[in-house]
């Protein structure tokens, strides 16, 4: 009576094996839910000798075209990540007319549109729940919980390497280098810590989040970038003093005829929920026409939270296969035909108020000089610390504008730049406006 | 080419001119993500004498049996509440072979099984992604999302209008009255707020909950349920004091042969999301075996919000009709015949740190003497706050203990209320252990 899905993964690593293993330990509780049953028929990996002794009816082999020929499997999962050779078995197994469940965010920020259209000309689907935000079920809530709302705004710390090294930055003030090596050394961070600290893995989620939010043709190019390494303890601090949290934020708001994407350092207010997400924590923060503001939180990583989100996918397309159903919910939540560029807000159109940190020496009338220049920008003062505190010679004078725009913040900090009086670049951090009261 | 499904809605409300506005304003959108065009041809309302003129397509009718008759329409809304009438309209419904879309927790709390069974017998569908939450997409995160976990426990912060009060209370030191009295006033909260201060309407959620996390019967008497209405503002600043919030929490663990199943005021970590939750926001955590702590946040209510989960609703099930698979996913997550009874974890049994605040007599040995008392039940004490401040003519004693039991908990607090240095009742609050870190 009950319907066998064959399913075949290619990568046997953290998250692959973390897959297998919930697909294993899961197996009766999804045929009582589905009426199916999902069996791992075959793992290819080139690294592993052999699999757990529990997979006794699962076959090990080196050649990931032993899974994609085989005409009895039904749904590939890619989990070896990187953008050539998982490409490549992707697309062959969409041309074999397998369905595919992949996690790997790099390769569908960056191939994206190509993969998706391959699907759709297959009529196959591709799953890409794990590729964003681990376990959470985001992917899904806003393909289908949120069908009914034109997403105006995506926020969200994304990176669970870069949250945990600003929670240890803001909960201990150890500067960031340090909290990087600590964090190294308990296998938190990769010994190239690049994309996670200089947001481009946040990035990447980015663009599958906006692509299926807008409907929208997005590229990785189009996001603007900034990571966390300038992060220093004494902004954290200053922060602090303001009422703000310092995170790592992707944002994207959806003004119709353009969208902004950005990924920056951000001052949250500390009652916001972004504020309160600390260590690996993800957290994404929608805003619905219809909804308002929704947060979906929790682990963005490890070995078993991917492998839920993994085998949700696998159970959302067995579904489909037993129901002929496929493409019920389009890939990319918007029909393939629906799915349009749509221009990027120039970051220079940005507006929102910032933290500047000046570096001055200590000397009277350099206040005055620097609120000048800003005045003639149009930027408005809400707040300012200054402490005859010395650092490296000179003082730190720190400010709170009111919402000004990216161009004008930009002309002014490179007269204040410019001054005598000025002993090191200003530091610049824009800051979130809450919108939760 | 695109494929029309004619709804019917039955309730011109507040939530039903909510969802009537979603489907208006979203047609454009649904259509472009499923190939679907939703019709709202009648709505059915007792008090509504005209709609809105933009409705331009849609009838209005008094008689409810005229969209239930109606051979054309696929799928009822159901927005009135209340579980008498409601109930006959949503089974005449389900014997017509209409699906059905609902946000009637009162109703699916009580009569559930009723329901989903004359559905199942029928093969029509029920959404309820509306009954909790307002939009946030919890619903179909249960059922799908999570699909490969078992759920372990499941706490949230399920009414907005005690929220709103706690919260108020919380910031201003408000006593309860006068901010239920100022609620009610600005529309807030009911003439009759006992469904939301006792904690019912969050007991009536809790069921649906666990009835689709953990394929389980439950009924609305196996969830005990405590309100608010006792807590006093002096309770919030101990827990302050503490390190904690009081909020209203649902809270089931599921410990495989019983389950917990309660509502109470609860004193949460300040660093726990669920401490983090204001004003009239809902928060669902979520503990998974695989996937670990998850948490939904959003508006819990409000005509748009509701609205947008109902059209949610609406949507799935159209796809359903276009793909022709019909309890693809069945209604409560596990199928019909997998559904089981599961007894409930007496309270007596339950195990919790707990704050209690004695109001006792200024006199030496008074602490000694409670203290004993509880030693004396294997409750231990982690800290102490006595100050001399009068309460009524006597002084408080605030105490934070370790993880004790309900059972011999009673039993200690009977003989210190007994005291004849006790003048007055003993506050009890339950207290959550973080799990976060």
């Amino acid at each position: 009576m009950t319907k066998e899905i064959q399913v075949g993964l290619i990568g046997f690593g953290t998250v692959g094996s973390g897959t297998a293993q919930v697909l294993y330990e899961q197996a009766d509780r999804i045929t009582k839910r589905t009426g199916a049953s999902i069996v791992l028929k075959k793992v290819a990996d080139i690294c592993t000798e052999s699999l757990p002794s529990h997979f006794t009816d699962t076959q090990l082999t080196k050649d990931a075209a032993d899974i994609i020929n085989d005409p009895e499997i039904d749904i590939i999962i890619e989990l070896i990540g990187g953008t050539t050779i998982a490409k490549k078995f992707i697309l062959d197994a969409i041309a074999k007319g397998k369905h595919v469940v992949t996690a790997n965010k790099a390769l569908l920020s960056t191939h994206g549109m190509e993969i998706f259209s391959a699907a759709a000309k297959n009529n196959v689907e591709i799953g890409f729940e794990a590729s964003v935000g681990g376990g959470i079920p985001l992917i899904k809530s806003l393909k289908e919980g949120l069908v009914a709302n034109k997403i105006l705004t995506i926020m969200g710390i994304m990176n669970g390497t870069g949250n945990y090294i600003l929670t240890q930055m803001t909960d201990h003030g150890t500067p960031f280098d340090e909290v990087l090596k600590d964090a190294q050394e308990k296998g938190y961070a990769e010994a190239d810590p690049t994309y996670d600290v200089e947001g481009i893995d946040t990035a990447h989620k980015l663009v599958i989040l906006m692509t299926m939010a807008y409907g929208m043709d997005v590229r990785l190019e189009d996001v603007r970038c900034e990571g966390i390494t300038r992060i220093e303890p004494i902004d954290i601090e200053f922060a602090k003093e303001f009422g703000y949290r310092i995170k790592l934020l992707a944002i994207s708001r959806n003004h119709g005829e353009h969208v902004e994407a950005r990924v920056h350092p951000t001052l949250v207010p500390e009652k916001h929920m972004l504020a309160n997400i600390n260590g690996a924590y993800n957290g994404f923060y929608f805003t619905g026409d219809m909804v308002d503001n929704v947060l979906l939180y929790g682990q963005g990583a490890g070995m078993m939270p991917t492998g839920s989100a993994v085998a949700a996918d696998v159970v959302d397309i067995a579904r489909n296969i037993m129901h002929n159903s496929i493409n019920r919910v389009p890939s990319l939540s918007y029909l393939p035909d629906q799915i349009q560029p749509r221009r990027i807000t120039p970051m220079e159109n940005i507006r929102c108020p910032y933290y500047f940190r000046f570096s001055t020496l200590d000397k009277p009338g350099v206040l005055s000089k620097i609120s000048g220049i800003l005045s003639k920008y149009d930027i408005s003062i809400e707040s300012v610390i200054q402490k005859s505190r010395k650092m490296k010679g000179s003082v730190p004078i720190v400010m709170h504008t009111y919402e000004a725009q990216e161009d004008a913040v930009e002309k002014a900090l490179e007269e204040i730049n410019a001054l005598e009086t000025t002993t090191a670049e200003t530091v610049k951090i824009r800051v979130l406006v809450d919108d939760e009261e």
